[in-house]
């Protein structure tokens, strides 16, 4: 770099749509990362990490209209490429190049790219993170459809998140709209419009079906006499199950059996209670097959805060076939990490440390009187000696700080290794708990005299009672 | 998704430079970052993430010739971004749109992106890892730079790599040069020449000097004798100390001053042994300031391996100062993550497990004899059980599978949990130490009945003693 010019249209900011991730933040999301991967290793999960862009074939027509928000990498020679939009596309490309693999449970956590208009406070931004499971692999019907949404619970628990997971069967969707009447071209239209039930009222969507989309007004009014209906699996299941126009429907037929499979499987799992089997829930993308679901988080008391579904997925057995000749079934979750990130911020609340606030154990602080060398070689050896035995440590920076700088840099460090030269001399040091103490009560009580042999193991026990005492 | 449309011209590949990670490969590179990250920690690092792409205008004119390589996103719309092409760059951005960051330690391990000739057998990709760590603000001289070189020491303790730091002063190279009778303006491309010498023959790059470079002859062979030197710390700089012609340079005089610092606080942290002052170590990028450095691996014996440099950096203390009024010195590491793994991978050379193996610590099995029913309920009950107390655990994904089936799938798997019909009815379950037995051992000795609340208890007893006798 040629350091005298200056750009000048250097902007001072992060690409429109993104962030930096730093301090609490980055903490609190990584800690969603951990609940997360921690909880997809306990079902037999594997980690797959795949290249933030795909060649661009791979990822053309699989989003419908939603093509159009993504990004293409410039080109400037060779193969074009675009950003991955999901992670779901770049795990079918992966199952299909490794035909030998029959059953994976793989998992990947990592950001999508999406030129969409951004709405920050909502957690929706142009860079972002997902955090996928699937269950590849031919298997007995709902066996892991239904450990998926056992997943779920077990993730949310963690993040003592109460949660409903949503749930509906593409098949039973379908055969509603059927026997209503909606002609064949229409299903993906009307589908769409119904998936906007839990925001819109039933008016407005009805307008939507018989105006823009045409459908005769009778039709659209057994749509809506259909789908909106929700309740426990047993609840739904009876309404389809008490109607025989509707069971007289062979793909509803089939949905109401795996769902009845489901609620069985879900019951021995003891996850029935977060689930509702809800009508009219449809999910945007057209390559769902079985079942679907989205999950949405209860808000607590006085909570205003609407983030929509914090996580959603299911059943895809045709989009890996797309890639090979083989096809393999596939059932999927997708967690919505911003959003479950920016609920949990919220609770949080005020208690907001410094992006910057760095975790240290142990503070090396030399002390000494008048001619005073600032003993820096030695605060270099004690902190060498702490490193050496996994202890967080750190000195002050200068050649010869004073007491009170060193003092303020050691604030929130919970224990200080204090040097004389005398001591140093007599083979040792001064440990001290520093939670409570000013600088007086440091000067006056400089803390237990060891030797330096022991001042590793002295660190670690007062260490474990300070640690003690703050729980 | 349409999905009967296939894309006729999905080709199953990454894009040429680029890879998937899963499986051994996956963790061991977690492994590296593990260790890399815990280091930067224990002196007092903060992590930071920061968008794949930036703003063009940010990466521009920031390295030169190799401009070219930086991969550009499609302008379609809106600003204009470019992928990061290192981690150093994002980082000075960010330094400098937070001026009242005094002083910080940050690292990154993040994905970089260079369109650049890929020789995948060396661990060079076009996406690749890095692994930053940076000290930034004003300190006492030479502190900061020491205790770079002490966290290299731990990472790569730590990795069990033996590795040499060499390093180098650019005031001293620069004024070696000056003395030597090198022009103002060709001392970049004297620079770049010189930097060869670790892997060219002296007598190429003083041709390249002399008839690429238009040097003299006689200054050529002044600056192979100058650069031409290295040995410890005590060493160099005696070498330089004994030349008054040398000395006389004021670029000289201040290097040495700040080298024989380095050597006095390198000395203290116990880290002297693995440096080398290397006078011929020129580094590639124009924006370094003072103290350079590159890392390289031993090869053990027997080993031909050769990756280059597993980490480098240096001091630069103009770069932040590009983006805003405020002058922010740095020194900063990078970590050739991709390096450092292809060496311990070829290491670890030929125990490689599958790339889908999954870690798994109990498989729950159901046992029956005529008109069994395949316990799946059951099994899924018992495996919630299982997952509720944190323990890793998977069961057959059939409804009824046979007992060799499920064996087969609990391979590798140290404890079942083995369910029979009249034991659950007596509220019992047999739980069995898997590693040694084969089926048959299995139909023989279901293992130990326990009573199903004292399951959790006595699988984890069970499994710390597997993990024990593993040990």
């Amino acid at each position: 770099m040629t350091v005298d010019k200056l750009p000048s249209s250097a902007q001072l900011k992060t690409p429109k749509g993104t962030r930096d991730w730093v301090g609490p933040d980055l903490h609190l999301r990584d800690y969603i990362f951990q609940v997360a991967g921690d909880t997809f290793k306990r079902h037999g999960g594997v980690p797959l990490d795949t290249p933030v862009f795909e060649l661009r074939s791979v990822l053309s027509e699989k989003y419908g209209e939603d093509q159009r928000l993504i990004y293409n990498v410039e080109d400037q020679g060779g193969e074009l490429c675009s950003l991955r939009y999901d992670l779901t596309v770049p795990f079918a490309r992966w199952l299909a190049m490794h035909s030998n693999y029959k059953q994976v449970k793989r998992y990947q956590i990592a950001k999508v790219y999406r030129r969409d208009q951004p709405a920050i406070s909502r957690g929706r931004l142009r860079e972002f993170y997902q955090c996928d499971f699937d269950i590849a692999g031919v298997y007995d019907p709902m066996i892991p459809d239904s450990e998926i949404i056992r997943v779920i619970f077990e993730v949310f628990r963690a993040l003592k998140l109460e949660v409903i997971v949503k749930v509906n069967h593409r098949k039973i969707l379908d055969g509603l709209f059927m026997v209503a009447g909606v002609p064949q071209d229409k299903l993906r239209p009307i589908s769409s419009a119904v998936d906007k039930l839990d925001k819109a009222a039933w008016d407005e969507v009805k307008q939507e079906m018989v105006e823009e989309k045409g459908l005769p007004e009778a039709v659209a009014d057994r749509v809506g006499e259909y789908v909106r209906r929700s309740g426990t699996m047993a609840q739904t299941l009876e309404v389809l199950r008490s109607n025989p126009d509707l069971m007289a429907n062979e793909d509803i037929k089939a949905g109401a059996a795996d769902m009845e499979l489901l609620a069985q499987y879900l019951q021995a799992m003891g996850v029935s209670d977060i689930v509702s089997f809800d009508l009219s829930l449809a999910r945007g993308l057209d390559y769902y097959t079985g079942l679907i679901y989205e999950v949405v988080a209860k808000p607590q008391d006085g909570e205003a805060l609407q983030v929509g579904s914090v996580a959603a997925g299911g059943r895809y057995d045709n989009l890996v076939g797309m890639y090979g000749k083989r096809p393999v079934p596939c059932v999927g979750l997708s967690f919505g990490v911003d959003r479950v990130f920016t609920i949990l911020a919220a609770r949080q609340g005020g208690k907001k440390k410094s992006d910057i606030a760095r975790e240290i154990d142990v503070y090396v602080i030399a002390a000494g009187g008048k001619g005073f060398n600032g003993l820096l070689p030695e605060r270099m050896a004690v902190a060498s000696q702490l490193w050496d035995a996994g202890i967080r440590a750190e000195f002050h920076p200068k050649v010869k700080p004073k007491m009170l700088q060193q003092f303020n840099a050691s604030v929130d460090v919970p224990v200080s290794v204090i040097l004389g030269e005398e001591e140093l001399e007599a083979g040792q040091v001064r440990i001290k708990d520093a939670r409570s103490g000013d600088m007086e009560a440091i000067e006056k009580n400089r803390g237990e005299l060891v030797k330096r042999e022991d001042m590793v193991a002295e660190v670690k026990k007062l260490l474990a009672r300070v640690s003690l005492a703050d729980n």
